[in-house]
C-alpha cells in the first residue's frame, strides 16, 4: 500500500524520477524488514522458552500477526531457528572479514573478532547461536550449522597461529586455546539471561581483557588498546 | 543371595564374628553398586541421545533389566538426571574439599580444582552436568541444581580472590574470570563428544596450562608444576 503512494500518478512527478522498479525494490526492502522482525521475535521466544516449547503461534502472537503471515517469511520453525543462528554468527563472520587486511598484529585482530563474538553471544541471537545444534534438527540443517561454526573455529585457530608467528601471541596449542576461548564466550549465552548487570559490550570487553592476559607473550608489550573496533553488522537488521 | 552365604549358619563361624547387621550392610552396598550402574547407564544414554529422547525403557534395555527394576533405584527420569548431575559435580566439590587446607598458593589450589572440573566435564557425566539445567525440570529440582552450581562458581571466585591477595594470581575481575574459566571447561562437554583424540585428563591438563598463562602474575614466578593432584572421587562409583 505504501508503494502506491509513490507511483508517478500519485506523486505527480515525472515518470523518469520514479523507476518502474522502485516500487518493487521498496516492496522487497519492506519484506526484508518484516522478515527480520519475524526472526528477531523468534530469537526472543526461543531465548525465553527454548526451541521445543515455542510454536509459530507464539511468534505470530508476539508480532500480532497470524501464523500464515509468519509462513510468508519462513517455511518452518526449523528454518526460523537457522535464521536466528545465522543472524548471530554473521556478526562474527563479518568481524573476520573486517580484520583480514588490518595492518596490526594478529593478537589485535583476534581481540577484535573475540569482542564481536562476545557481543553476538550476549545479543538476543546468542541462545540460538549456541544451542541451535542441540535441537534435533534435520541432518542437512545440522551439517550446515556445523560447517558455519567450524569456519569460526578454524578462523580463530588461524589467527592464534598467525599471532604466535608474528610474536604477538605466546606460543600455545592453537586448537585447545581456540576451544577455550570459544567456550568461555559461548557460555555467556547461558548465564547472561539471568545476570544482566553489564551490557553485552561491557561483557565482551571484560572477556577480551581476560583473554589478553593469557594470550600476550610473557614479558611482551603492554596490552593493546581496545581501539580496534571494526564495523559491526547488527544481526538480522543488516542482512 | 550373596549375603546368605555369609550368615553364621552358612559359614559355621561364631555369631559374634558376623554381626547380624553385616548381611544387611552388604545388601545395602550391593544396592548402591547397582544404583550406580543405573546412573552410569542413564548418563551414557542422556549423553548420546539427549534427555528428552531417552526413556527409562532405553536405560533398562541397556542394563538388560526391566523398567520396574530401574524404578527400584530411582523414582523418576528427572531424579535420574539429577543423580547424573550430582555424580559429575561431586567430583568438583570433592576437589574443593581436598585443596582447602593445602599449604600452597591459591593459584595452585585453583589449578587443582580446575583440573578435576575439566576431567568431570570430559567424563560420561559431563553432558548431564552442563545440560541438566536446560531440560525443563521441576522448579524444585532446578533450584537445587542452580544452588550446587552456584556453590562451585563462588568457590572459584573465592580462590581467585585469595590468589590475587597472596600474589599468585594477577589482579582481575574475579566474577568475570570465574565465568570465563567455567565456560571454557563446560564447553568441553559440547565438543568432546565428537573429537576424542585426547583423554579427559589430557584435555584438563591442556586447559589448566592455558588458564595458567592468563592467571599468573606478569613477570611472576614460572608456572607451577602439575603435581598438585588431589584424591579424585570417581563419579557415581565413589558415592
Amino acid at each position: 500500500m505504501n508503494s502506491r503512494r509513490r507511483t508517478p500518478a500519485a506523486t505527480g512527478k515525472p515518470a523518469a524520477a520514479a523507476s518502474p522498479w522502485r516500487a518493487s525494490r521498496e516492496r522487497l526492502r519492506d519484506r526484508a524488514l518484516k522478515r527480520d522482525a519475524v526472526i528477531q521475535a523468534a530469537a526472543r521466544e526461543f531465548n525465553r522458552k527454548g526451541y521445543h516449547n515455542t510454536s509459530l503461534d507464539d511468534i505470530a502472537a508476539r508480532l500480532e500477526v497470524t501464523k500464515p503471515t509468519v509462513y510468508y517469511y519462513v517455511t518452518s520453525k526449523e528454518q526460523l531457528l537457522f535464521e536466528c543462528f545465522v543472524a548471530g554468527v554473521e556478526q562474527i563472520h563479518a568481524a573476520f572479514r573486517d580484520v583480514r587486511t588490518l595492518p596490526v598484529p594478529a593478537r589485535e585482530r583476534l581481540n577484535a573478532v573475540l569482542r564481536h563474538y562476545g557481543e553476538a553471544v550476549a545479543s538476543e541471537f546468542g541462545w540460538c547461536m549456541v544451542r541451535a545444534e542441540d535441537q534435533d534438527l534435520s541432518p542437512a540443517m545440522s551439517r550446515h550449522i556445523k560447517a558455519l561454526k567450524s569456519e569460526i573455529d578454524h578462523g580463530i585457530r588461524r589467527l592464534i597461529r598467525e599471532g604466535v608467528q608474528d610474536g604477538s601471541i605466546e606460543p600455545c596449542d592453537a586448537k585447545m586455546t581456540a576451544f577455550a576461548l570459544a567456550g568461555a564466550l559461548n557460555w555467556i549465552a547461558h548465564w547472561y539471561r539471568e545476570d544482566r548487570t553489564l551490557t553485552g559490550a561491557q561483557i565482551a570487553q571484560a572477556f577480551v581483557t581476560i583473554f589478553e592476559g593469557g594470550l600476550r607473550p610473557r614479558g611482551g608489550p603492554a596490552p593493546v588498546s581496545s581501539s580496534v573496533r571494526t564495523r559491526r553488522t547488527r544481526g538480522a537488521s543488516a542482512r
